[in-house]
């Protein structure tokens, strides 16, 4: 459930999730400012006292005495807790979270922003969840893999394993959706963890014995991280010049540590100069073709590779629009050109959406002709 | 609410909501795949069979023809209405809308893929919303504007209109929290829109007279879109050189439609060689103060100027972990260097959070380097 800043619809939210769970996990609202609110409504829909931890005081007047700065009088209110509740340290911001045991239930508050409310859910939630479950007696674990595919739909890949999915009971197998790729979830119920992960793992075989060219990585792989373990595994380099794409290549390429050990350099080569003077696309070619085209697509890859002396270059020319667009060359009309490790190739994609739909699926589509050539 | 792909969950849900509300909103689950159940669902819930609509069937074979492909069976379903619903048009994928009027009540069903639910609800949901309020003869309206700011936190901007907020009615003003920006949202009811807008208007004004330094823009606007709309005005280019931020400056910067006007090159110079080759950094620069100094950013802002011939250049140098750091250089710390329409200035910040976290906040510092000084 989302719910606003609001006294009544949290205090509902608050009411109709303790009526029906036995864990309430609530994130957001911790904030210091007036509309942060949901400390108080727990207080209040548990009917106890907000108190001042003086630990968790001390520990934020000293965060803004490290910042040079007296702790503002708004912030206080961020060491209060239910009385009966226990803080959850917060390593990056000043509002810890809160932990309320009520009979067998738990409420725990963490605040909204993902830089804090992950680590805090990694480092103490879960940690607390395990620990809880154990004392309980209760034995039974779930366990699930995801399996991650590029390179074909939800419903071209569902129809591949159609039976398998058909024939299901434990484990399950269900289509996930995510950002330009295919995930299935294969979840098993067992006594234990090494029984769930018995029961997963014929189902997972049999699904990547029939997506074989698909499946890229499994649970948390990415695909820019599983590019780069295909690179370090081979020793190479790789250098992109992109134009359409605007960075988005070479952003994705970098999320992942240690990427500096294979990426050497990405070009933005926005105008056509950039493209002569740093990737050495002739002139002519430029003239000849356009921009976009599959000749400058190769070009770029190839002269990126060869000006950066790596293994591997990729090339992107498109137009991403709204503007720039015409009948030959329609918007969402992308070129690609991959050099290194074979013959230089090139590919022509159209994508349909609007200018940051179009970027987003031309990087997701750069990405899997690399995969698809570094795992060849 | 979030539900799953649970039959008896989600007629809770449905349930719940029509209960309560005038109006249902529900994206997501009308694929062709078996899990994509909240057509059925619906159906159940309000008691009214499922029909192939005709020409939506037409239309959804009509897709895969032009795909040169035959329609899979599976995605029949997505022809099939509640009795008494009409589809709503679909111009990006196969899975139509669907809209059910109940008594005073309507429900609307959506597909969840946001390049299908954003255009829809823009083309046809908030049209309709609008023809149905009318026809009501509803009268008051609720206007809002957004006040975008940037280089200072939610608590500080807070207690500068502190006084504002304490006196508020109508117009009402509430922070929002945005990625690495604060927004307060300023909101008036009245019998019309422009006398909604006329309450805003002395609000605004006075909120922006407080934080003039740090209101970028209102409602849609972008910090990547301010400053290009601001280079354009100047008539002037830019050219970036970024290290550790991997291509997202430029990637921020080119979402703007009509960014290739003045965004002429990026250069993502992760290797030594590239800092060199690209931006003409100095190698003895490179060695004395290392690739993560201010030295080196002010090199690489007056380097990619320089090359690109461009009015403005930006150059960005730092560590995103989470390896690379030492005591003196910690992971996140970040150097920046800024060239044109003045002396060339270098500025250091420290950022707090994961690899991906350090990246995301210096590209949003780089972006509001180059604004200030674009807006001076």
């Amino acid at each position: 459930m989302t719910v606003g800043d609001n006294p009544h619809r949290l205090d509902e939210a608050l009411r109709a999730a303790l009526a029906r769970s036995d864990l309430v996990l609530v994130s957001g609202g911790l904030g210091p400012t007036t509309d942060d609110i949901t400390r108080e409504r727990l207080a209040e829909v548990t009917g106890r006292p907000l108190i001042v931890d003086p630990v968790g005081l001390s520990r934020i007047e000293s965060i803004f005495r490290g910042r040079g700065a007296a702790m503002p009088p708004a912030n206080r209110k961020q060491a209060m807790l239910p009385e009966g509740a226990v803080p959850i340290a917060n390593p990056v911001g000043t509002a810890p979270g809160v932990l309320l045991e009520v009979g067998r239930q738990a409420v725990i508050l963490l605040p909204g922003p993902p830089a804090e409310l992950v680590p805090m859910t990694r480092d103490s939630v879960i940690p607390y969840l395990i620990d809880r479950l154990e004392r309980s007696g209760e034995r039974a674990v779930i366990r699930s893999r995801v399996l991650r595919l590029v390179g074909i739909g939800e419903s071209a890949a569902e129809a591949r394993i159609a039976d398998i999915m058909a024939g299901q009971g434990n484990p399950t197998v269900a289509p996930l959706t995510g950002e330009g790729e295919v995930q299935f979830r294969i979840t098993a119920k067992a006594r234990g963890p090494e029984a769930a992960d018995a029961l997963i793992a014929p189902v997972e075989a049999a699904i990547r014995n029939r997506l074989a060219d698909h499946v890229y990585g499994r649970d948390d792989d990415t695909l820019e991280g599983v590019i780069g373990g295909l690179l370090i595994k081979r020793g190479a380099r790789l250098a992109v010049a992109e134009s359409c794409t605007g960075g988005g290549v070479a952003w994705r390429l970098t999320r992942v540590p240690g990427s500096s050990a294979y990426f050497e350099r990405g070009l933005v080569v926005y105008s056509n100069q950039a493209k002569a003077e740093l990737a050495g696309v002739a002139p002519e070619l430029l003239e000849r073709h356009g921009a976009v085209s599959r000749e400058v697509a190769a070009a770029l890859a190839d002269g990126v590779m060869r000006r950066a002396g790596t293994d591997f270059g990729l090339g992107v020319t498109g137009i991403a629009g709204p503007g720039g667009g015409s009948d030959c060359k329609p918007v969402g009309l992308v070129f690609f050109g991959l050099a290194g490790g074979g013959p230089t190739a090139t590919f022509e994609r159209r994508f349909a959406g609007d200018r940051s739909e179009v970027k987003r699926r031309a990087v997701a589509y750069a990405l899997e002709l690399l995969w698809g050539r570094l795992r060849a």
